[in-house]
């Protein structure tokens, strides 16, 4: 359950579309998933809750507990995104945050080089010395929350048409945030939008482009099992990896850190996820579903099968090549294979049946004028998806697989946005977000002319296929050649592999952008006029009209059935929770609570040592260090999906007893219900990685550290 | 360049559209192949000409060699067709008959086990006794060619639309091959189309059933390098394979074999090709290249992407499982490369270029009459392009995988046609073809559950996702489960795994297959339901009008070039011809004319013997018996295409030094153009085969039955 490159790149386009969606958690909703197609789980904790609003009813009824606002702004503070859409915790009090192998892959590649080959070998950080800067990295952590939803919804007067509205309110949004910025003297003060356009909170957070590696182990055994065991259960991968935080040349000395439970947690323990859940469509209206089964994730899916090939066969070439597209692929593959389970999960005629007997009883339950205002949201959402489904095949073509021609794209597209005011630009450029996105363009982190050229090549023949060989925009961007030469041609020949061209560009403005013949930012400008006109009907044709439906959608739900609902998940932080619990599949033996570090051995015997079951040189080699009855992985109910990689699994006293990593392949319809029955979260042991840290990594600096904070 | 499952069942359907093409081979066509994109080839020597219509003034022209009525008769009576889509030919006064290990690598498949892998391990009969016989195998040898245009085209009366004017011509080809059958005594009497309906000719061939494997090698030497060497060169590869024809219980003594040149060949020889080239496309319609450019191709490749990534994941369950796909999942990989490659040159905006001149200079040497045909028929393309593009999405994902689930489809198909007169049926299941037909539905190879139900699986999605999870023939087909449940179902629950029960439903007619419960039959019938419309609504507005339509550009363009042309490849008998040269691209090593055994072992060592470069156990220990000097794969610049697998190279004494396999990258626009340049067709040098026959496989008796035929 990775929220890897690719996807959180696509998703950025799908953002407004799939955060346009609201789901409750009533009791009536509650019985409806529980009887629907995963089974009936009567123990069922479902819910990404915000963390000014937690379900504190549920708690203390279900399990006694009642969240203090001490407790939950600990860990709050303690849990940190990182990367555009990765989660993670602060757990020591010299700010060393703990997060998946995986979501710091990406920096522990671009730390790599053919001699040191830190994906293949593992790093650990012996001082504080040796810690690595990870180039282009960034952290944040939400500090404080505000409630502006009277102010952003009031801003767009009656009668306005959605996308006029839209707008309206998107200015208020910007003045909003340029306000907060001031008033609160924090660098993130970001605006976010909530049942699908009923709520927006103001969220102002703490931000950190100062971010060091101190601990990762070999891929190998971060990603233990590899394609073949991704969303399997029982598990054995220590999917973690430890960055810390500086400020001013300084280890950050946070306020709020997790405690580690040296003690761990047992069966049948009540359990916390603090994360980043990236996005649902739970409350998608049924045609939406259908068009989400139909459309959208085949599409998608067409497009990561077509990416897992081409990138297999470029890693075939080479041992250098597989190095350098490792990341890229499994994020690849981890994608696809949610994907094929989420779209075989919707191909199931009662799930659908389930979504349609849903909204038949919110109906049902409705007044006559709620239900009138169901219709016509209803309608708008199906007039906004006919027009999506005309642009999609283009619109889901142009976005960049290749950081070069993402570079390029976003500086012809900045500088030409930073002309106009902060509410009149595309919202990914608004002030509020700026740093992050110079940041992502004028990144140190080294390119590879192979994998860009690779990546080129796919997206101009993606572009060829799709628009057709005759396309104006596609014979600009060919210039005469096919796909493979050109794109090799525009690697060879841009400036823009080195910072400082990028820089003099930005600083030069739209003028020296348009003036540019470096071949690069030449294919992004042809690129760039074919997507505008596009993106500008999808804001005005998809986006403002679904925002509008389904905030009128949530609020017919709030009338029906209470305020005691949850928003779908939109990126922003969210608490969950669950039971840690095993569980038992017909036919199959019985998924265990917890796996064992000696399991992982066995594992691997069983397979015979070859990959992706091969264990590292280290590992065989000091088998005898370990005790084999350390738990190593294990499986909760609490409701999760991508982006909650990396979030710390917190006990009741809010110290962290394990590492969200994943979810099984019973989960894999979280995008649309809360799958329940045999379901499961799954989580790297707290024992297991200060374990590994003393007995095979050397570092017992490193669990000290961790365990200081628990004593 | 093999000529694998799948692309030949879709290829079926493709058929009547793909050889509704006729190419020119006249001195200014190939002025402008020579001139192409390609780059410039003197000596380019264009063509897959008939048996009966060999190109003897290019041949003495331009290589002294006049090719007599005996030495045509002697190549083709000793050409091989193996099974529905792959070449062989006769090698011994005993029935021998050399093909690809490739070609031949289904039916080892089936004689394969858990227990005896004869893929991985190859197999050597030492006596008669031990060939095994190929379950479900077949080859045909062409024995006597006539030319019944005239009967054909006269069927159909001036007046009658494009779909009845075919239905006439049908009927009438379906007489003549009755009369044909009486009259010759040759079980095979088919008349095929040629110039896209400009030519029909009567083929009639001998057929063989009783197939015996006599030597394979290990697949890792028959498909040295894998993946990644397919399609390049230099090459080292022994992809040949050895089986024998029996005629009642004996092995068949043939009048005509090819003799084994000991002393093989040399750079500048001249060679011929004679095998069975699949299908090419040469003269489509621009549009109609434009259109394999952006629908079909695109559409079939991600079809390709789809079932490759899904192979590899079943593969990777098990040993067993990779054993069970490996050779559904090489074919994949085979027609993706090509595919993909094909897909490249097709963006190149030259090629593009290139075919619209070839259109113009076309009409600017035709008279006003002419031009006015041509005009014409290029509109009734367009109108049938426009026709298949709507129909393309569900008919494209109706093609079964499963070799179960097609026989459920045949068996269905089959006793509904048979209730009908010859001429008035699907020509899939005409008198001419019954036979064939009959067997595949009949053969005794095992089918594997696991597999059956991965590619139904796949299937059942594959149609949720083309014609949308809503829609009534996938309801139905789906019967209220997700594809994975269903397919498993299906295949947990039929009666089809054994011969038995198909024989009783052809036997028991339409009437038992209607009242069946089988879930396969019942599945067969859902999806035939929604298929049989789509089919008619083809071979009436997609294919009539375009045999019509390629007819008049054919009419055409033997008015304007003479005929002294080449057709398009359809799978029929052709002769090609080239010389063994090697090629330099610039900035890389030259490729040499000849490999050797050497520089096999030299390659693997290169690559450290990691698959798929490493070496089977046998050739690593006997690797001193070996002369490393001995030629291993050659190249020439023959005119071939998928299907030409394993087709025998001959010399001007019609004698045998080498083994098609292959084309490289340079090859891949062969589709739709001739390559020229420094596009080769790749070949086994007959001196390897004997050679490692001798050293490697304990196999002299071979080598010497090889060798007699040329003393």
């Amino acid at each position: 359950m990775k929220q890897h490159r690719s996807v959180v790149s696509l998703s950025d386009q799908f953002r407004a579309l799939v955060s346009s969606a609201v789901w409750n958690a009533s009791a009536a909703a509650l019985v409806i998933a529980a009887s629907g197609a995963c089974g009936s789980a009567a123990g069922a904790d479902e819910g990404m809750w915000l963390l000014n609003q937690a379900p504190a009813a549920a708690l203390t009824q279900r399990h006694a507990f009642e969240p203090s606002p001490e407790w939950l702004t600990h860990v709050q503070r303690s849990a940190v995104r990182y990367g555009g859409g990765g989660s993670a915790s602060l757990v020591s009090a010299d700010g060393l945050v703990l997060t998946n192998h995986h979501v710091a892959l990406d920096g522990i590649e671009k730390l790599s080089t053919g001699e040191r080959n830190l994906v293949r070998d593992g790093f650990v950080a012996k001082t504080r010395e040796e810690e690595l800067a990870i180039p282009g990295a960034e952290c944040s952590i939400l500090w404080q929350i505000e409630d502006v939803t009277d102010r952003v919804r009031g801003a767009a007067k009656s009668g306005l048409d959605p996308a006029a509205a839209e707008a309206a309110r998107r200015a208020e949004i910007s003045a909003i945030e340029a306000e907060a910025r001031e008033r609160l003297g924090l660098p993130r003060c970001e605006v976010v939008t909530l049942y699908g356009g009923a709520r927006f909170h103001l969220y102002a957070s703490k931000r950190f482009t100062d971010v060091r590696l101190v601990w990762a182990p070999e891929d190998q055994i971060g990603s233990f099992g590899g394609d073949h065991d991704n969303f399997e259960y029982p598990r054995f991968a220590i999917d973690a990896s430890l960055v810390r935080l500086y400020e001013n040349g300084q280890p950050y000395k946070p306020e709020h850190f997790l405690k580690w439970n040296t003690q761990g947690s047992k069966e049948g323990d009540l359990v916390f996820v603090v994360g980043h859940p990236g996005r649902t469509s739970r409350l998608f209206t049924p045609s939406h579903v259908a068009f989400l089964r139909d459309v959208e994730l085949p599409g998608r899916l067409a497009g990561t099968y077509r990416s897992e090939v081409r990138d297999l066969i470029f890693a075939g070439r080479s041992e250098e090549n597989e190095r350098l597209i490792q990341g890229e692929l499994s994020g690849v593959q981890n994608g696809r294979k949610f994907m094929m389970h989420l779209l075989g999960n919707l191909q199931d005629p009662v799930l659908m049946e389930r979504k349609r007997a849903d909204a038949a009883s919110l109906e049902a339950g409705a007044s006559e004028a709620t239900r009138a205002a169901l219709h016509a949201a209803n309608a708008q959402v199906d007039a906004s998806l006919k027009e999506f489904r005309e642009i999609y095949p283009a619109w889901s073509a142009m976005n960049p697989r290749s950081d070069l021609f993402a570079i390029a794209l976003g500086i012809d597209r900045m500088t030409a946005e930073l002309a106009k005011p902060s509410g009149e630009r595309l919202r990914e450029y608004r002030d509020a977000v700026l740093p992050s996105a110079r940041l992502r363009l004028l990144s140190p982190a080294p390119l590879d002319a192979g994998v860009e050229s690779h990546l080129i090549e796919l997206q101009l023949s993606l572009l060829a296929e799709r628009l057709g060989g005759d396309d104006p925009t596609v014979r600009r961007m060919l210039a005469g050649k096919p796909p493979r030469d050109r794109a090799r041609e525009v690697v060879a020949g841009t400036r823009l592999m080195t910072v400082a061209a990028r820089e003099a560009l930005l600083d030069g403005g739209p003028a020296a952008v348009a003036a540019s013949d470096d071949p690069a930012i030449v294919l992004a400008r042809h690129l760039n006029a074919a997507w505008r006109p596009l993106r500008d009907r999808f804001d005005a044709r998809v986006e403002a009209p679904q925002r509008a439906a389904y905030a009128a959608i949530a609020d017919a739900r709030f009338d029906v059935l209470g305020e005691w609902v949850y928003p779908d998940a939109t990126g922003t932080l969210r608490l969950s929770f669950g039971t840690i619990r095993g569980y038992q599949n017909p036919g199959e033996p019985a998924a265990p609570a917890f796996t064992t570090l000696g399991g992982l051995f066995a594992r691997s015997e069983e397979k015979g040592g070859r990959p992706p079951f091969d264990l590292p040189p280290r590992w065989l080699e000091r088998r005898d260090k370990i005790d084999p009855t350390t738990p190593l992985n294990l499986v909760c109910d609490a409701d999760i999906i991508g982006g909650n990689s990396g979030s710390p699994l917190v006990d009741r006293e809010g110290r962290l007893v394990g590492l969200i990593f994943d979810g099984n392949l019973e989960f894999m319809a979280t995008d649309v219900v809360y799958p329940g029955g045999n379901g499961r979260a799954l989580a790297v042991d707290s024992r297991a990685i200060t374990h590994v840290l003393r007995t095979i990594y050397d570092a017992p600096h490193l669990a000290d550290e961790l365990e200081a904070g628990g004593k």
